[in-house]
């Protein structure tokens, strides 16, 4: 099984500040980390839950395509992320199956990972990310 | 932390077996549960990564909420649910906090669960289900 876990799920929210205090309220969820991610144009927050996260998306840019996605769709699940052993076998064995790829390779993602996006045109409508966290 | 763990994540899907094949294709996944819930109007499967599990939901009948879903919005992420300890004690807490509640109390879910839905519109949008397993 090339997925070892959920990673994350990732939530566009309008407010991080009021969807962290949303989560602290109701759940007692703690931030785990938090990173500015220029390149994806975006401010995130990570809640641990298990061997998982919710990731918090609040776009700082309207170029980012969390905010292009907040107004197509209003705030909710933006994203689901696996985490895998090996990015480079798994992107070669996806690319082999036909699968869509945003990247082709695995490019930095926040907290010291490596991430890639599988186009939800090929993959039931659902925008997938795989994530290999050297940590985990 | 009231949440233990991302039980799962829903997926709406056009066609059960289709969206099982795609998995087993593309991941290696295998199927560990299946279940027609007639109270929600879905044939389900479970995928297991982790300690999670991806739920296909593939509608039965149009009356099923997630036939609604599919209509509206395609294929995609219905929902997610996260693991609870006492379901109870769970829905007065989030009551209490003001959380919208769908179940006020729990109802039975697949695979032996105990469930309850909160509504999307006071959770950042996102469809929320707690699932409290006797088993996990």
């Amino acid at each position: 099984m090339l997925l070892q876990r959920i990673d994350h799920v990732g939530y566009a929210v309008e407010d991080l500040e009021a969807a962290i205090e949303h989560h602290q309220r109701l759940y007692g969820a703690t931030v785990t980390h938090r990173e500015v991610v220029e390149s994806d144009g975006v401010a995130e927050a990570l809640l641990a839950v298990g061997e998982s996260y919710i990731q918090l998306l609040q776009p700082i840019s309207d170029s980012s395509p969390v905010a292009a996605f907040l107004t197509r769709n209003g705030p909710g699940v933006h994203h689901v992320a696996y985490g895998v052993a090996d990015m480079d076998a798994a992107l070669e064995h996806l690319q082999a199956e036909g699968a869509r790829l945003i990247d082709e390779h695995g490019r930095p993602g926040s907290r010291g990972t490596t991430v890639a996006f599988l186009h939800p045109k090929g993959s039931l409508g659902v925008l997938v990310e795989l994530v290999h966290d050297p940590s985990a």
